[in-house]
């Protein structure tokens, strides 16, 4: 299979992305490589880091669109942009099975959108990152900033594109799934909430267990958390915040503290360092943009080539999981 | 001053509650509490730990408004209930400055906005907490839950009740406001941020520094965060709950761990506890109900002795600031 990443994408692109390109080739069996972007610094990075095979392609591209521009209109005007280029050659080839990008958030939902095609009976696709989980497992969350002003009935179908990625992907046979909402009692919420609340009790296919708070977000008790766009984005960027806060906050009393603490801050370096590591979804690859014809795959702009790496096994283990055409029969039932 | 205290809200009441209020007329001048609820319990516990004075009076209420009951509803018609009878008094005794509870939100809020009342050209009272910053300050999260479908104005509002907070207690000069939002870029977010961004800017008496995004909601970058009560309440239950899984990771990592890791976790046991006690915001007291006519003051549900030891304190440092006249007459000037 073949596998278009934007090259020019994030804040560490060309580099690690063309490096992370190389390892997933060399690492990873049947999968070769399209590399989107300006071809000449591409060629340098290859040679520079020695790589002579064939399994990386590289497809002309040179515009990118800057997190600045309207996502929309950076999408119908920039023509030669690695997010158009690499959208359209995902369309065309059916060899290509996904992109991924770690450019403009809005910019790559618009390409998936506008370029790639939304699923017939998809009324919004959404991005959904899987978080690890205290329990060890992962969770995922649905929507988490796509969609900012969703309606009830967007929810339930986020509801099924989730459960539907939870078996398939992530092998959970029935996903708990639960309505992100501010208490966990039935009539806890807002409008939104409300409506959708009553829709996906009575939803079919999906197991629906009722509200969960945000503060259990990481917890695992359900496998899939159903949000607005809007509210995944906060829940999620808080969470985010708190840990990269929290850290912070113990450097700096580790260092106001005696020689007792700073041996036991050095003692336990490997265990923080695991710690961050397990907590840091970045790690695990990108988010996927579920509902969309084809594998869409977000990745954080500080991307590295290790998430490169883990962004080309997870468009692997997606593609064969079969999701794309389960999503697709499931979807087209509605029509 | 005199301070009403709900004896029987929260899961230790009304033994942690009684204990509270005896603390704190020992050890801050000036104060009185009358305890509201069913006498013989609260009796009992006085005698118990030795309170002979005359600085706690007690005021019979027999019945307690649960988690479980329609806010409203109760208010109406448990006319007997704690949190009735509590509001009742604040409101017609000018003694009593403030009323403290650890019952349930719903209950409290109908209370504060059915018989404390509305202040004269607020639009909706909010629940604004002050949150321990990684700058070492306080910032200000208005709303927090007490409304969760806003119009745009109402925002406005709580960026002006949240900034003569700021100002009056905090003792902040000229407080930045930010709007929570998804990104920090000005076109950012959903059609009620889109619109509150705009009527912000434009808005007197505060000082408005754009949007910002919930991983910043403990940075301390501004002093008053803005929010619709659903995305103040996801922010700050996503942030307790990432802090509160961060510490049961490390302690799960920890036992995982070798034996210097083991060592190391002891030799910081007490920068640990430093660290948590300064995240949590529970210790520092209660999160104020603005917009009332009177200092109501909601405390968590775990509310223990020191709790409420802190929110007598917050009452009268609230009171003392001459926040609410001030509140009072910038209102009414939009009448």
């Amino acid at each position: 299979m073949k596998i278009a990443i934007d090259a020019f994408g994030g804040d560490n692109a060309p580099l690690e992305i063309v490096k992370g390109a190389i390892t997933a080739v060399n690492l990873i069996d049947d999968v070769e490589i399209v590399l989107v972007g300006k071809k000449q610094p591409i060629v340098d990075i290859l040679s520079e880091y020695g790589y002579e095979g064939d399994k990386i392609e590289i497809l002309e591209a040179d515009e990118v669109i800057t997190n600045e521009e309207s996502p929309t209109t950076a999408i119908r005007t920039k023509k030669n942009s690695t997010i158009v280029v690499g959208c359209n050659r995902l369309k065309a080839d059916d060899e290509v099975v996904g992109f991924i990008s770690a450019g403009s958030t809005g910019a790559i939902l618009s390409g998936g959108v506008f370029i790639v095609g939304r699923m017939p009976g998809v009324l919004r696709p959404a991005l959904a990152p899987t978080l690890p989980n205290v329990k060890g497992g992962k969770s995922l969350l649905i929507d988490c900033g796509a969609n900012v002003d969703c309606k009830p009935e967007f929810l339930v179908q986020f509801a099924q594109m989730g459960t539907i990625y939870m078996k398939n992907v992530c092998k959970v046979e029935n996903p708990k799934v639960g309505l992100l909402n501010i208490g966990v009692e039935d009539k806890k919420g807002n409008n939104l909430t409300h409506e959708a609340f009553g829709l996906l009790s009575q939803a079919k296919n999906i197991n629906f267990v009722g509200n969960v708070e945000a503060r259990d977000l990481l917890s695992g008790d359900v496998d899939v958390i159903v949000a607005d766009g809007f509210h995944g984005n906060i829940a999620l960027k808080a969470s985010e915040g708190a840990i990269k806060n929290m850290f912070k906050l113990m450097k700096d009393q580790i260092n106001k503290s005696g020689c007792f603490a700073k041996l036991g801050a050095a003692l336990m370096k490997k265990t923080f360092k695991k710690l961050k590591s397990g907590l840091d979804y970045n790690l695990y690859g990108g988010t996927a943009f579920l509902g969309v014809n084809k594998i869409v795959l977000k990745t954080h702009g500080t991307a590295t080539a290790q998430t490169i790496l883990s962004c080309v096994n997870q468009v692997k283990e997606i593609h064969e999981s079969g999701i794309i055409e389960n999503l697709k029969a499931s979807f087209s039932e509605n029509l």
